[in-house]
């Protein structure tokens, strides 16, 4: 297992993903970009509170704003979440071979008579 | 996209991955479960430093350790790493469609005659 990813960059980007709203958010822009206004309405928390959480997810280049005054779109940068998926799927062997010890032990501690119900 | 897993959990573990030395641990946990002992040997950091980190990584479910008093060895738990590559995997379709936008603005930009040199 390589490191494909800059280590302090997959610190920045777990930290800025560590936190309900701010995957809401991510979720919310997936669906296209959006105001900040548009994007606090379903949250139950400040504007203040809605902007440092996108601080925290345009520093972590989970998101982008735009630079006009008034009308600061923002919208989803996928760039780490990829990497995410990237680092994760390192241990696709290990959970596929964990998952499949499993499979393997309810099959032994089944009887004849439960494997039909479950099936 | 809908949460397949639980926000807290998700939080818990993304803090616990949000770190370099705890990913590494992971890294060599991969590899087969170990002492502490030996787990802390490649890191230039104290015993009581590795089991700082260990504990969140049990507190987050992706680590276990046995019961022995002087030997307890850590193994990997890959449920949350298949709950964070699942929880990555429902931006595929975001990163994709900006990459393919990515290859056809460089196709558009490029001369037919640097085409022909990258290719």
């Amino acid at each position: 297992m390589t490191a494909a990813v800059d280590d302090s960059r997959l610190d920045t980007t777990f930290a800025a993903l560590a936190n309900t709203t701010r995957r809401a958010i991510l979720a919310r822009l997936a669906q296209g970009e959006t105001t900040v206004n548009e994007l606090a309405e379903p949250f139950d928390i400040t504007l203040p509170a809605i902007s440092k959480h996108l601080k925290v997810l345009e520093r972590a280049g989970l998101i982008r704003r735009g630079h006009q005054a008034q009308y600061r779109p923002c919208a989803i940068e996928p760039t780490p979440l990829k990497e995410v998926s990237t680092w994760a799927d390192q241990y696709r062997s290990v959970w596929e071979s964990r998952f499949d010890q499993m499979d393997g032990y309810l099959d032994r501690i089944q009887s004849p008579h439960d494997r039909k119900r479950t099936t």
